[in-house]
Formats: structure tokens, C-alpha cells, sequence
């Protein structure tokens, strides 16, 4: 008995999220929304709630911008769909915590390969820029693209979007 | 009755502009370059006269920094091939004069399905690198990931291309 | 009679190099890993020496931050297999020592041409975020891209790594 995993990568306004929102949609079930930004800034705050105004209230939101794992333990189960948006933005919390992110990537890890139901998670690919100048940029760089792995590793199909059209990585 | 729209997407330096070029010259018909290019500078000047030796004789170039609606309109029709190069300057300049960009990409996705002839649109992808720590840069982000889904949205056909080598996205 | 040639594109830890290294270990013969990095501070020298710990003790390095064309005549015979990480390392060498990039370039086609042994080549995509403000950073995109059009051109086989996974490129 398998349950599908899917991970969406992709670039900033890729399309990456409503890729993943339409794959989350066709499925049955109640839709679970996990969301792991926080809101710093104005324009944070308002790309949040611009994101949760075009998803409708079809989904329930989950907050969980450190506790991902705990999250997708609780509500990946049969009859739900969840979706996790986004695996960059968790990577950025666990690093301005000071969190030990290998160990947090191996309980993510550890999670999706439990989960009981529907899980698709949406990541940021930041790697193929010129390498930034500030080096904590760089770090950054290198956690992101460790999750990505580990993650891909994992999962049972993943997708890269370019201009909201999918190329098929895996599955 | 269909007309071949193709949308080609890449990075910098990833021979898209050349992809492009070799799939306009492979079909039969007159060869139109609608450059949306501004020499702003001796940087950008000197590309702009190296492309335009590069492609040789048989082009015809039409300005069309901001009216690529119109020129799309004007040219793409039949017995000549329309290469559009490139969406992101055409971005680029849209922004700089202030103007309404959603509407201008309605516009635009409404020329490219009204195309009665060939039509090749290239874009740069430049969403995957680190975020920039500039706001306008960010802002830039947006508009050119928008503005090739939208794209991406309407062509009958689209790639990917790295090292010069495609990537097929759709069609 | 034809040798294996690979190019591997990908980001900045897109796990490229893995890949690359589980391709060179599955065929038979000795592993040559020809390294172009150079340690000009401890975050490199780390790297260097985590990357060659990684690799183990089937594997013989050879240093080749500017002579590549040479190391890949010597190395890439029958018996061995070559893996040469990476070329935009070699590139930023070039550039800093003020050679002749495009006769080094032509060069190094010439060598992958004529490899008598398997031979894989991995290679930065670096071209896919925004236009950088640095004038140095913005002409070494535009020599790492040429060189990965080169060296794709001349290849049996090209593919692009994301999160680990391959895209096929060509081959």
C-alpha cells in the first residue's frame, strides 16, 4: 500500500504553488494547507494573505514554520490531502533559529516516508544564480539545496516547473 | 487551422536566442526579428550589434521596445516567420515607463493566440537564484515569472533550454 | 568505436557532483577525478578536502585548475574512467589568470572529442537569477554559458540535475 508523495521544485513565480495547489484540488478529500512562511514585513504579510484569499475556502490552514514534520505526521492521513508551501521557507526558519537543520531534514524525511495519506510539498530551487556575495546567502544556498535532495530522495515523484509547466524529475 | 506558437525559455547564455533562431529558419517564409532591446548603454549596444551581425541577411528587425502587442499583430502572419527576443527586456521596459503590466500581458497573450503565422517569443527564467536583496530586482522577479506563465498559458508549444540543449515543457 | 561522454549540469548543490560520481563508480575500470578547484580561503579548502573524503579511496585525483585540455589527453584512455569537477571552477580560473577563454574553450572541445575512455564533465548552470549588479560577476556568466554550450555540443550525452535528479538533455 503505497500513498503518493509528490515534491514541486521550482524558481520564484514559477508557478510552482498553484502547480501544486491544482494537483492537491484533483485529488478527493479535505484540503489541508501547511504553511511555513512567516510574516516579517508588509510584503510578506501581504503575499500571505494574497496566497490564502486565491486558494478559497476550500482548504484549512496549518501553520507550522519550524514543527513541519509534526505537522505532516498529524495531518497526512487517509481522506485529506495535504500540501506543504514551502520547504524554502522552513529551511530559512530553522537557520535564523539556529535549529541543527540535518537533524530536522532527517525527521522531515522520517515523516514523509510515514505519511498515511496525499502529501505534495512545494520547494524553492535557488541554486543556479551566480554565486551570492554574503556568505550567509551561501550558507543558505547549501541548506536549501540539501533539503531539496534529501527530500527528493524520498518521495515518490517530483516535478520542476518552469512558467507553470511541469518537467518530470521522478515517478 | 492552427498556427505554431513556441515559447523558449532559458537562462542567461543558454543559447535560447539560438535554439530560437535555427527552429525560425528551418521553416519556410520571410524572417522577421522583433527586437525589444534599448541600447542604454555601450554594454548593451555592443550585444545588441553583435546579435544583429550574428543573425545575418535574411532577418528584417522591427523595433518594438513597448507596442509588441501591435507589432505581433502586425507581423505574425502567413509566409513569415515572427521571432520575438526578448520577453524579460520587453518586461524590463514596461516597468521602467511605469506602465500597467497586467493589462500589457493581456494584451500580449491575446496577440500570441491571434498570431495568424509563425510565431517564436523567447524569455529569459531568472527566478532561480537566491532572493535578491533588491526590492526593484525582486519586483523584476515577479513581473517576468508573470508574465511567462501567462505566456506559457496561450503558445501551443514551449521548452527549456540549457547549454542550448531544450527541455520540452508543453506540445 | 565510440566513447561515452557526459556533461552534467546543475546548480549550486543540486547534487551534480553525486550524481556525477555514482555514473563514473558504475562503469568498470579505474576513477580519475580531475579537480580544478583551487583553495584560495577555508571555506574552499573544506569543501576541497570534504569533497575528496566523500569520494574515497577508489578514487586517484589529479589537479588541473588550467590545464584541462592536457589532464583529459593524459587521463581519458581505455580502462579508466575520467570525471573532471567541475568546469566552471576551471573557468573562474581562466578568467582570474587572464587567459585566451575562447581558444581554451575550442581546446578543451578538441580533448573531449578525441577522450579514449569514458569521460564525464560536470558543469554549473549559473545563468538562471537576476542580472547582477557586478560587471565581473555579469561577464562570468557569459563565459561559464559558453562554455556549457560548448562542451554540450561536442558530448554524447548532457543532462541537467535538479535536487539530485536528472533531466535528460541529449543522448
Amino acid at each position: 500500500m503505497t500513498t503518493s508523495t509528490l515534491l514541486v521544485l521550482g524558481g520564484a513565480r514559477s508557478g510552482k504553488s498553484r502547480f501544486a495547489q491544482m494537483r492537491a484540488e484533483a485529488e478527493d478529500g479535505a484540503l489541508v494547507y501547511v504553511a511555513t512562511g512567516q510574516a516579517f514585513d508588509t510584503e510578506m504579510a501581504e503575499r500571505i494573505d494574497r496566497h490564502r484569499a486565491d486558494r478559497g475556502p476550500r482548504w484549512r490552514t496549518v501553520e507550522a514554520p519550524l514543527a513541519l514534520a509534526e505537522a505532516i505526521a498529524a495531518e497526512a492521513r487517509p481522506g485529506q490531502v495535504v500540501l506543504v508551501d514551502c520547504l524554502t521557507l522552513w529551511a530559512s526558519n530553522l537557520m535564523l533559529g539556529g535549529h541543527d537543520i540535518e537533524a530536522e531534514t532527517e525527521r522531515l524525511a522520517g515523516a514523509i516516508r510515514s505519511a498515511r495519506g496525499p502529501l505534495i510539498l512545494v520547494s524553492n530551487e535557488v541554486g543556479l544564480g551566480i554565486v551570492p556575495e554574503n556568505a550567509l546567502a551561501r550558507r543558505f544556498r547549501d541548506v536549501a539545496g540539501r533539503i531539496n535532495q534529501a527530500v527528493a530522495g524520498v518521495v515518490a515523484e517530483a516535478v520542476f516547473v518552469a512558467a507553470g509547466l511541469p518537467l518530470r524529475l521522478k515517478g
